[in-house]
Order: structure tokens, then sequence, then C-alpha cells
């Protein structure tokens, strides 16, 4: 019945469950619901033929090199049952429970998740990003081989905006010897998600590779005849380039949720509650389209990571039809992590805990990651905790090193949503070797905390 | 006043605290003690002029090379105040309050804390074990240079015992393209802390490094004319050895606090509680002299890390004088790391779990350690989580793969430490990047969670 799909077998054009978009939360939240519920019949529906793993698409032009290398593989969707149809859906009819496609398919659903995803941000105050050679970045297969093919062909890049998907995509491109300029506007790049000790180390590995970093800069146009020439900056600074990537931020798809009139929050995400549930009690909202709340504060919060897609989509899988597995935390932590220049970053919104507001008391550990720290491949990791003053509680983490960084980082967001305090993190058992941690006289978490404990007498 | 001791600072002999022993256990409460209680006096008593690092010492042979590389520095020690004694204690006077030396000192207390570790066992069913030749691992600066010499000039290296030290002297003493070879009594090497397909693992990195491994095997004697030529099995057959690594356990030097009369458990070590005091209200013992409690049944184990020497010493610094973090969980959960032929692998007493009679349901997933897989560096993390059958709980982890499994084992650690079970595991937030961890869809932890988790309709 439907075009492009093989394994259709409920040709009544109604399904349990329908899931729109492809990405990593609609792929997890499809999964999720075959193995919770086998016997349901699940639809996928996305607009792209191959569905990219999102997270590496910095790293498609140097490192990855094909597309095709890089696909969210269809497999694991068909041996679990669940039916995709490339199409794109336009309508949602609330009422009749049922979405209608581009290509004039109605398809009944028992419960709705979408996962729309976000789309970039193209800055209105910037003149000129219509020209040639200037690009988004887009989770879309075509529209990345067009830009790897750009990039290609291009000497000068440069890169607006040093959020992670700016110096991801500068780090990658570093490789290919080509001039590489990322331009950003405030102070340092990945201000927003780290302290300016680590953004300023994030930035210092740029430069080693050889990427020209150019903070507190504002773009003000992209100038060229029909193609892109150059960057210009508002203090008359022109950056000479062939191809421009922008980078500067997305915001949330949610056109076909405010269509079918779900209630769209503040930031323009779907609201849905802490089960992922929209305004409308059979649709459901996952990943980057959907809103999220702190786990700090309980304000929205503008995170759109493939990690919290996925979580968000294992919540509302499992959850889909009554609450099964009530969450013992509310609102998202943020745990970020990224790699440049061979150096892994982490880190838990420590600096939103000052803007948010915290009394904060925080200790900077540094280690080598083996021990003896002589030991061949050592590193030395840099680890600061942040605790909430008087509770103790662990707000944030912050942490650079090997890439043994990432599960440290996580082991601290593990902390945080089981609400440990300092005192408690001081006297926590772990394991080290010689060869994979720091020693464990000096293991960076029990020992940042034990900084920070401080007893009345 | 005493000789070899640069920086004291207390004159009349007595200290507010005096620490017997200066490895791992030792080191860190002198330093948690100093950093809690800044002004009181603290003096360390080892009996070595330096104290090696106890986990690297299988290292020493080929990548280390130099003992003195391989050290416990006193610099930090010396920084916090903490003095320092070289010179052996030999007897407590439990009524007085103070210790006798080798050398004839005596040594007033407020409170005591014992950290005299462990020494390897020789079973006296092992005939020739007194022939020259014949080594144990004694955590001393001069024993183990002994070791070093006498391995120089081996050709042909044999070591009784798969357990850690075993398998991680067998995997640095193939770098030096000598003949070794490693006797284990079990079915496999590591089977004490792994379950079969990681402990078989386990032993193929040794072979593929070139260690002639041999299982279900009984040493019966080495033999020799004063000096050690061959290693006989009871089967009979011979393995010719200039040098033999004797590594089949050991036993806590619990003989001070025995002759004390401080009460001593039934596998001989020194009875304490869970804040690591002993049966005299002034006297704590923390490391491997210091009985152990399974966190998951509460019986004695027998779990001898440096890690837990230095958690149990961080618990016995904090409460020293009155019990100020109370311990949110009871027992050690012994995490295990270790790391052959590049490979890491890690675990949490899962086979325990089973001796122990817990009713268990596991899942293994395997994924790569990089998202997309193809990303250069990716290697498969294999990942298996033992969960309580009926309640869900957390029991155990094991894991094999790159280095970034020890932290992910770490993070299962403190999954446990928290009381998670598999439908909490399954809705945990997390962090990805391309090179640094597993696919966000996949990450194992939760996947192998979900896995478990059933649902009645």
């Amino acid at each position: 019945m439907f075009k492009g799909v093989s394994t259709m077998t409920c040709l009544d054009g109604k399904f349990d469950v329908v899931i729109v978009g492809g990405g990593a939360g609609g792929y997890t939240a499809a999964l999720t619901v075959k193995k919770l519920y086998p016997d349901i019949s699940v639809l996928l529906v996305r607009k792209d033929s191959y569905a990219l793993i999102p997270c590496a698409i910095p790293y498609l032009c140097a490192t990855i090199e094909a597309c095709n290398r890089n696909l969210l593989p269809d497999a694991p969707l068909k041996k679990a049952g669940v039916e995709i149809l490339i199409d794109e859906v336009v309508d949602i009819d609330l009422t009749n429970k049922l979405v209608k496609t581009a290509e004039g398919r109605e398809i009944g659903y028992g419960k709705l998740i979408l996962a729309t995803g976000s789309s970039p941000v193209v800055p209105r105050s910037i003149k000129g990003t219509d020209l040639e050679g200037v690009y988004t970045v887009v989770k879309s297969f075509k529209a990345m081989e067009r830009l790897q093919d750009a990039v290609r062909k291009a000497e000068r890049i440069t890169i607006v905006g040093g959020g992670f998907i700016g110096v991801e995509f500068a780090d990658d491109l570093a490789n290919l010897k080509k001039k590489i300029t990322i331009v950003e506007l405030l102070p340092h790049c990945l201000m927003l998600n780290f302290d300016e000790e680590f953004a300023v180390e994030a930035e210092d590995e740029l430069r080693a590779k050889g990427v020209d970093v150019i903070t507190n800069a504002r773009v003000e146009s992209i100038v060229g005849d029909g193609k892109v020439e150059a960057v210009r900056l508002a203090d008359g600074r022109e950056i000479p380039s062939d191809v421009v990537i922008m980078a500067v931020g997305a915001r949330p798809n949610s056109e076909l949720a405010k269509k079918a009139g779900l209630k769209i929050g503040e930031r323009g995400a779907i609201v849905v509650d802490e089960y992922m549930r929209t305004s409308n009690p059979d649709v459901l909202a996952v990943g980057d389209c959907a809103e999220k709340r702190s786990f700090f504060t309980g304000k929205p919060v503008n995170l759109m990571l493939a990690s919290i897609a996925c979580y968000e989509a294992r919540v509302a899988g499992i959850n889909l039809f009554d609450i099964r597995i009530p969450k013992p935390i509310r609102g998202v932590v943020g745990i970020f992590l990224t790699y440049i220049n061979g150096k892994a970053f982490g880190g838990l919104t420590e600096s939103m805990a000052r803007r948010e507001g915290f009394q904060v008391e925080s200790s900077v550990v540094k280690v080598p990651n083996r021990h003896p720290g002589i030991l061949p491949g050592a590193r030395e990791t840099k680890l600061k905790l942040v605790f909430s003053k008087q509770s103790g509680l662990l707000l944030g983490a912050e942490a650079s090193g090997g890439e043994d960084v990432a599960e440290l980082v996580n082991f601290l967001g593990l902390a945080i949503q089981n609400r440990m305090n300092a005192k408690e993190i001081s006297i926590l058992q772990y394991g080290t070797q010689p060869f994979l941690t720091p020693s464990p006289v000096g293991y960076p978490p029990v020992v940042a905390a034990l900084n920070t404990v401080k007893f009345e007498q």
C-alpha cells in the first residue's frame, strides 16, 4: 500500500503507534515500544530515505568522508518489526486520530509520538546568508552531501558560531589542511556550556590544530556577488571565505504540532509533562521538538542533545499507555561531551548553576589518568565539581583530559541524578587500575568532594 | 628526636593520631585526617624508606622498569603536615595508648589507625617454594628490586596463580620477549572475579601476547637443586623455569593487632564496624588488614583492593572522633578492573551473586564504543548487567573493551551503591559523543537494563 515500505504488514492504514521522525529520538522510541509491546503495530514515518547519526554530522567532511558511513541502520528497526514509511507528515487530525502526509496518505494512530527534531537558526540580523556557499547544519543526507562537496572544493572555510557543532566541525575540518576560521560572539567558544577555564582550554586545542579562533566578534554580514566571498565582522574585519557554515543554534520543529493545536511553550517547543505527553492525551513528543525543563530549577531550558532525545524516547516508550516506571528524577540534567584535538571535555551546566542563583562551592583537581603518572599514554584529568554551598548537593561537574573523561562525567551525572551530596561522594566506592584510572588515593570525584566538605567543630 | 624524620614537630612522643603502615590505606588516612582536622598532630609509621604504589607493582619489571618511578610521594604528606617515621611498630599497648617500635621507641596516640596491609600466601602443600629463584609479590621496594633483577636474568618465568596479580604480571612480562607461563588451578584465570565468558576473553588476550596459559592445573612442587629448575604439576608435567612468581593470594597482616588483643575475624582480618573501628574504641583499621563485609550479603569477604583501602581510609579519617558522615551504604561492593594486552576488563562480583544464592536475570550488550562504529579507534564494548530477578536491583556488571570500560564499570558501581534497579537504570540520563562513547541509541547500561525489564500486562 505504501510506496517505499518493504515490510508493511498492517494494510488498513492504522497503527497502534505512529512515530513522526527517524532521528535518534524517533528511532529509539520505535525500538523501545516494540521491545516492551512486541505485539502492537508501530510505524515510523521519516522524510529521508536515509537517517544520519546526528551526533557525528560534524565529522562527515574529513573523518567519516562518506555520508553512508554514518547511518542509523534500518535493520534493527525492521528486525524489531517496526514499519518504515518514507514520507512527510504534514497534518495531524487530533479528533480523528490520524496523520496526513505530503504524498496524500491518511494514517490512523492509537498513540502518536512526535520526534520532529530541530532546524538550524539563521539570524535575520546577518545579511547575505542566502548567498551561494553559505550552509547550515541540517540533519539530512542530501544536505550534508552538498556541504561535503562544497567543503572539498573550498580553500577557506569560516564557521559562524563556536558552540558544540561549530567547534566539532572546526576540529574535523582542520584535518583537511584548509584555512579554517571560527567566529564566536561570546568571549570564548563553548561558553554556554563550560566555565571560562575549560572554554579557554578547548580554544587552545583548536588553535593547536591550526584553527583561527576569533572571539568577541559579531558577524555583520556575509558578502559576495551571488557567491560568498567573505564574512564581515561588526568591527570592519573581513574574513575571506569560500564556504561559510552557520552554526549559531537551532529551534524546535514544532510547526506541525502547533498547526494541530498542541500547546507550544515560550521557547517554541512542544509542551510535555514528565512522561513526554503533550496537551493531547494520545500524542507524545520526544527529542529536540519537545520542551525540556531543568533538573535544577524546573525552568524550560534549551537543551538539544541526542542523548536526551534517546532518554526521552525511552521514557515515552515505556510509559506510552500508562505510567509503568515513575521517573525518579524530574527534568533534564544536561550532560555535555565534546572532543577537540584529541582531548575530551565534559560538563554538567555548572555555569548555569551560577546564573540560576545557586550559592556554590567548587573544587578543581588535576591528576594523571594513570598511576603512576609515568605510565605510557598518561594524560592529565582536570575535574571541577560544583556543589550547593549550604546543602552540599552536587550541581555540576566539568572535566577535560583523555577519553576516560566521558564516562567520568557520566559517573557524575549519575551522582547528580541520585541527588548525592559532597559528603556522600567523598566516601564513594570505585575501582582503579594503573592503566585505566587515576590513583585510588587521588580519585578525582572523591578528592574534589572532600575538598569542599567542612564540619562545624 | 626520631631518626629518619625530617619534619617532626611534636617532640614529646605523643601524637593525636598514629597511623601504622604507609601503603594506599595509611597514606590516604593521613591525608584525610589532616584535611579535616588540620590542627592535630599525625604520625605515619612505615617500615620502608620508600612506599610503592601497590596497584602498579605488576608493571615494575617491563613497563615501569625502575622501582623509584612507582612511588607514593612523600611530598603531599609533608605538605599536609603529616610526620613520617621509618620504623616498624612491633607492639601496641592498648591500656596506655602507645605503640612500641623495632628501634625501641614508644609513641603515644590519641587514635591509632592500623593499615598494616597483607602478605602473600605461600601454600604449604607446594614443596620447594624456598628454592632460590622463587619469589612472592611483596609490597616492598627492596623485595621488588630483587624480583626485577631476577626477572632480567631469567629466560623462562612461571607465574603460579592466575588472579589479578598473576595475569597483570604475565601481561607485563610478556613485553620482555621471554618465555612466560601462567599456571592456574581453576578452569580459567580470573574466575573468582569474572564469569567464564569474560575470563576466557582475558585468557585469549594473554595468549595473543604470547603467554602460555595452563589452567585446571595443580602445582605439586617446585623442583631444583638449591635453585629453581622447574615447576612440577600434579599431572606430571614439568615447566622448566628460571624464576617462579607465586601469586596465589594474600592474607591480612593482623598479627600486631592480634597480639594486642584486638578481635580478629574468621578470615584472619581485624574485625571492624562500618566506621572501621576495631574492638578497641581508639583503634581503627583500614585496608587489607581490616575485615570487609559484602554489600550484597553482609558476610565477611576476602577483597583486597587499593581502591577499597582508600575508601576505608576516608571513612576512618572523616569519622575518626565521632560519626560525621553516616555511610549511605554498608559493606564493600568490590569493583574490579584489569587491563590485559591493551584490553580493559571490569567487574562487580556477578559470579558471587550467583554463588550467594541470588536469583538473577542478566543481559549482554555488545556495541562499538564510538558512533558510528567506523570512527578511528573504535573498539567493541561488551557489557553484562546482572539484576536480582524479582526486585530488579542491580547486583553486578562485567565489561570488556577499550579504556572507557573502567569508568563505565565505576558508573555501574555507583548505580549499585545507590540501590538502583533495572527500571530506573533504563531511564537514566547520560552524555554521549561520537569519539568518546557508544551511540545514545545503544548506550550499554540502559539498553542492558531495558532488556531485562518485563511488565505484567
